[in-house]
């Protein structure tokens, strides 16, 4: 089931037709359209095409559009517009909504082409239009018109509404207003409709009707929209009760307004916003390399080419401009539909253009705007903070603090940790105090969360950059060879052992039976070795900072979860190692030896499966920092999670005691309820068993013919099989795993692997040049790893792991 | 012209009942809800305003609903809700919408109570409803329908759009649904742009149609969008033609519905939503108290009562909460309008709620959702970047660099110019590199953009700030009982004389004329002998970082211009002290000496009333950072905009070169989309003059008088008698300036100034307990400062003066 690719071709120019209501003369101004761009110069063909026509929709138009046309639209345009080749889908004969129509008809009236199922599914329906669009292609150069049915959001055969359902095909739109009383308001809001789910509105036609003059209002209220032209003609003449009379009259009506030239004019604008619209395509790549400044990128290396022109975006789709499509005698699409494997950063959730989350976003733009957020309180901060604090089930966790990122969120972290630990130990302001993590952290590019890891790559060449921590070499988990290892690193060993097999990854999870081995007591001790030898140098530290599992940005990097909870605890333990152990927790929610950070930027809220990702180490932080998800993939919001001890550390009588951080939009009102909807929407998917298909099929019962009912669960949309035999592949491949959405592979890298490596940059390239759809990845050196959305399809995983497949053939 | 207040009382259930369509039954429905809201317990009262009506609107009633109602609304209410008390404010005998009938009729049927101009403006209709509303709250417990004409679109009597017009009123809405053939794409549209203005939509209402079943469909979609119910009733009896017998069977008809229960279901639903919505206002301080970690908040100093609930914000106006009016007894609006006076920390440009940020920012979401940024394009990012490099008029800026925020922002601009001049300059990684700026500047809140200021109140607590500069001390300006006074501080004098004084703020701009006297000179030798002696003690800097005019957050002080300009000639003309002079800018657009950082954050993009405040300086930065403002006070985005010498530094073959900073959601397209729609808009309001009452009558002509045609235009929408007025009150005003949107008054503080101080705390706090509207501020220590939107009226304004003058005095 391949993706949709909006539809555009350098050679045919494709307008949608909506209506501002029922009966506003559709199938009119499609017999103008079809007439005038016959016309219109270079034009060597016009085509029609009514994707789904009901009864009712005939029936309407034969009643009540002022009784003129008693033909469906569909032989209205054949008699009418004789130059035009004219298409219908599906035609059903109930006279009512086609969602209505088609549960209702039971059977449909198949058109002699039409080859489908009663009630098509979306995705089948954009197809077809995608195909007769394709053929047009292919045929010459000219136009085709798609007229919908009814309103913008009269459901479609399937139930979903039409605005909705065509939003991907991106088609400029000529919206056809109401005339009538009310229809000012009509014309409004079914633009409106469109506009908020990323359709541009072309154009505006409508009947003069000298009692409202609703055109005369619209002209004005749609220039300031963005300059859409409203073009009127005169209402068609009275019904005649004889059938040849009245197909007369209506012929004249016609001849009439098209000598008029205002369709001509119409058809002339469109074409030259279709021009407008490619040439815009074709230059942007160009001028984005002229003056773009790219984040995290070495611009010498990128040309023009290497840049995605990416026109819109839906579900996990990106649609990419081809440029080797574009030329004057191509019958190729221009645009190009390619999965958004990196989940655009990590951050997508519930796809892109998304309409729940675009409606949040609007309705707190048009409630609050932004609200200044010091001593102030609105709805959408209050309940996600409580939203967000509930969903952790960490009884320790009580404040929440909003910043604008990832990177400002872990700053804030850090100074809540530090503060504290210095509070508690009666450590000097001048002190310098570090932070205990992990080696190939990473925790943003604010100087401050730089500082808390460790030197490398991103930060060596930056600046101020200055490393102020420790940071803990560790065991590694990997599926190598169909086995789940953990992987020792040699000069560990003695302290830690050689490491373990595991039949499955429930097992790498089950940290309560791995606590009972010796394994556990092995990882505390060497902890506590380490810290007793810091503390001998006179380090001093205020915090343990890590990402819980996975490394993201340091290389995807699994590590083993039983070792990431023999930290805490031994950091916890060891309150007479790091600072004074006279000084004791005042109550069980308190920090002990050292306020434990989770960074979940990347790992938390469903990106691994879980609401938190310190879940899979049995671990409650005293500090949680969350983002990218966290509004499910729309735009910057993050949250610092705090508990109430550190929260206190910073109440004082002095005002410049406090948390003196704070950004111009903290807890904007936007961000909080879209986040509020996002974490609304996965809660319920949780519930609701969204992802059964990934945790059963996949990865469940494979755990359980293994082990116990006691086996953690752990799953991945990534399959168990995928996995493993892509971990068969040992001469390309050093090891892989799959969590959650996200699935990693560490290639074999001749040169040493590394953040510069190019080892994996051969199966991205791949992937990326894939026909009629491919997969944009990035890559993190030798690592390649690909991240779904939580709503991708069990199917389009399916697919991308046969290109996956594949692809490791083609490059091996 | 006081505020609108939202409609909010205990006692008083208001709402508004919106159609989705002409013809759909809406007074109909408000006859149901007024019969069953008597019958509801503990109403004592009920009321039905219809506040706009039209022959259209009643004809349109008479003649197609069903051919039911042959009375205007307001007479079908009165017969048959006869329990209820009815009012009509504005009523035009033209059929067709209140924009055109107001325009067209020319004259008014006033209704006995009606005391208005023919055609009311939006504030005057908005305010005799707000006190048709409070005059029922006085008369005891009750409910209130307000009745729209028309459709969500319809225009009201001015022409603006009832949705828009109404949504400062925040009544919760009763949506009557469309039942007829293309009424599911009526409602659903008409709820979406209720939806993004921020309203909410309580219940909708509709007839039963067996043969469309709308219901069904509206029910399960509207359900998905916060629970809204849907209820149908029977359609109403046939028309006949006999008067008396039309009316029984009405009658008849009402009697028996009601006896359903169906209405009274629907008003109880109605009673418990708005008892939950002042239940939740009530809670809110409670509970933010307890889970919210407040930005640069001492929350030991801070009350559940000294949070402010903010139920909603339009225009410059939060709507908040007044926990003394809520008592079950209390006949007090519960909402009260509340100059937002920090422009919501200084990011307000186009006012709270504005619909086109709204649109802009859900046509975005709808389209892209967020894309990932590293070698993509899109067209919001793109044309952003274009449009704010030219914005500029700055030669030297080609690049933009997109981030979250001012502080991230800034961060990217130090990173930027620390690498740049150690490049050029052959400096190691190692060496300790720092930045040139000045006293009480501030960059933000993130560890760099902290560093690159001197140690104060906001970092001297914070671990790991560690000031990395030299930052000047300079002369600052204020109006003082008249004058416009540079001031040199006493250590200075002897380099850069005892200051002078103008008569206008022109003159204090007047660089080109001041450029003639020894004053530049001066301040340009002392900092050259400041860059030797700092040369000497061998320290080095990457680049001169400043605010150009104003330092917003070290205190809002002003700096004396020819200063910053003189700092800047200074360093461009000294890299034999800084650096080395061997090596030559290569082109004219190059930098010398140090990069030139201008933080704009809080000062361009109009704040000060130009695109850009460079330009008061008359100088072209090698960085600029803009944020705030940049979105007109939606939501966080920044660019930082850089040289292409400053960008080919990081070119090289080594990707580990590169800029290796960016946030998950870069250049998040909604960012830019609001942004570039942002900037459309004031840049239309400068070029039509909007601002000319400001330009004009305040302080361009009392400049001319002083002067000739040459001197610079500066300008405040805060007048200069009120500024000179104020200045003269020298026993309380140490200072006083206005520029663009802004004003800043230094109080006299016995206890020495600083960010601790309390002496604008009382000014503060007197103008946040006004009644009917307050003013809500933020002080920084000493200074009071004010700031409107780009879009505040001068009526506005002038009435702040008043209540400013006014508070003086109270707190003299």
């Amino acid at each position: 089931m391949a993706p949709i690719e909006s539809l555009l071709w350098r050679r045919l120019r494709i307008h949608q037709i909506y209506g501002a209501n029922t009966d506003v003369g559709k199938t009119i101004f499609s017999t103008f359209l079809c007439n005038a761009a016959s016309n219109h110069r270079g034009a060597e063909r016009v085509a029609y095409l009514k994707p789904v026509s009901t009864g009712a929709e005939d029936e309407a138009d034969t009643k009540s559009l002022e009784g003129i046309i008693n033909q469906s639209s569909f032989s209205h345009i054949k008699r009418f517009a004789p130059s035009a080749s004219t298409d219908v889908l599906y035609q059903y004969d109930i006279p009512c909504s086609p969602h209505t129509a088609a549960l209702a008809s039971g059977r449909i009236y198949p058109i002699e082409y039409l080859r489908t199922q009663p009630i098509p599914s979306d995705h089948a329906l954009l197809r077809k239009i995608q195909n007769v669009a394709a053929e047009q292609a292919k045929l010459g150069h000219g136009w085709l018109f798609l007229e919908t049915a009814g309103g913008v959001h009269s459901p479609g055969p399937s139930g979903t509404s039409q605005a909705e359902l065509y939003a991907p095909l991106r088609s400029p739109v000529i919206l056809v207003g109401d005339s009538r009383l009310g229809g000012i308001s009509q014309t409004i809001s079914s633009y409106e409709s469109l506009k908020i789910r990323g359709y541009d509105v072309a154009s505006v036609l409508l009947f003069q009707n000298d009692q409202y003059n609703n055109d005369g209002y619209l002209e004005e209220y749609l220039y300031k929209q963005g300059k859409i032209p409203v073009t009127t003609v005169p209402e068609p003449p009275a019904r005649n009760s004889n059938h040849d009379e009245d197909n007369q009259a209506l012929a004249a009506y016609y001849r009439n307004v098209d000598s008029s030239d205002k369709i001509s004019k119409v058809v002339e604008n469109l074409d030259q916003r279709a021009e407008d619209r490619v040439s815009q395509l074709q230059s942007m790549s160009e001028r984005a390399h002229k003056t773009i400044w790219y984040p995290f990128t070495q611009q010498k290396l990128l040309s023009p080419n290497s840049i995605s022109t990416i026109d819109s975006a839906h579900g996990d789709y990106f649609q990419v401009y081809k440029p080797q499509n574009d030329t004057e005698s191509s019958d190729r699409p221009l645009l190009q539909p390619a999965f958004d494997g990196s989940a655009s950063w990590w951050t997508q959730g519930l796809g892109h253009g998304s309409s729940q989350l675009t409606m949040a976003a609007a309705y707190a733009a048009g409630r609050y705007g932004h609200v200044m957020f010091a001593e102030a309180i609105h709805e959408p901060a209050l309940t996600l903070a409580e939203k967000i604090l509930q969903g952790t089930q960490n009884p320790r966790l009580t404040r929440t603090f909003y910043t604008d990122n990832g990177s400002t969120g872990c700053e804030v972290a850090i100074k809540m940790a530090l503060r504290a630990s210095r509070d508690r130990y009666g450590w000097d302001v001048n002190d310098k105090i570090e932070i205990l993590g992990l080696k190939g952290s990473y925790h943003g590019d604010t100087i401050g969360a730089m500082d808390a890891s460790e030197p490398c790559t991103f930060n060596e060449k930056v600046d101020w950059y200055q490393g102020k921590g420790y940071w803990f070499d560790y065991p590694t988990v990997n599926c190598t060879n169909g086995k789940w290892v953990v992987h020792v690193p040699e000069p560990l060993r003695e302290h830690l052992g050689n490491g373990e097999d595991f039949e499955s990854l429930s097992h790498v999870f089950d940290i309560s039976s791995r606590s009972q081995s010796a394994v556990l007591d092995k990882y505390e001790t060497y902890v506590q070795l380490v810290l007793e030898k810091l503390g001998k140098q006179g380090r001093k530290f205020g915090g343990l900072m890590m990402e819980p599992v996975i490394l993201g940005a340091g290389g995807m990097i699994f590590v083993d979860p039983l070792f990431q909870r023999a930290l805490v605890n031994a950091v916890r333990k060891s309150a007479h190692l790091i600072g004074n152990a006279q000084v004791q927790p005042t109550n069980d929610n308190d920090w002990s030896g050292l306020p434990v950070i989770h960074d979940e930027v990347f790992t938390g809220l469903y990106r691994l499966g879980r609401f938190t990702s310190s879940s899979f180490l049995g671990v409650h932080p005293d500090i949680a920092v969350n983002a990218k998800l966290l509004t499910g993939g729309l735009l910057p919001l993050c949250v610092t999670l705090a508990s109430e001890s550190i929260f206190n550390t910073f109440e004082s009588d002095d005002k410049s005691d406090a948390l003196l951080h704070g950004h111009s939009y903290t807890a904007h009102a936007i961000g909080c309820q879209v986040a509020l909807e996002s974490l609304d929407e996965l809660q319920a998917m949780d519930t609701q068993g969204d992802w059964n298909w990934a945790r059963n099929s996949n990865w469940k019962e494979t755990a359980a013919s293994h082990d116990s009912a006691t086996t953690p669960e752990v799953w991945s949309v990534w399959s168990r099989e995928f996995v493993t035999e892509v971990s068969q592949k040992t001469d390309q491949v050093s090891g892989i795993w799959a969590l959650g959405s996200v699935l990693a592979i560490s290639m074999r890298d001749a040169d040493g692997a590394g953040y510069k490596s190019k080892a994996a940059a051969k199966l991205q390239a791949t992937l990326k040049q894939a026909e009629p759809w491919s997969m944009h990845t990035r890559v993190l050196g030798n690592v390649f790893y690909i991240m779904a959305s939580q709503k991708t399809s069990q199917e389009a995983v399916e697919e991308m792991q046969e290109r996956l497949l594949h692809g490791l053939e083609q490059t091996s």
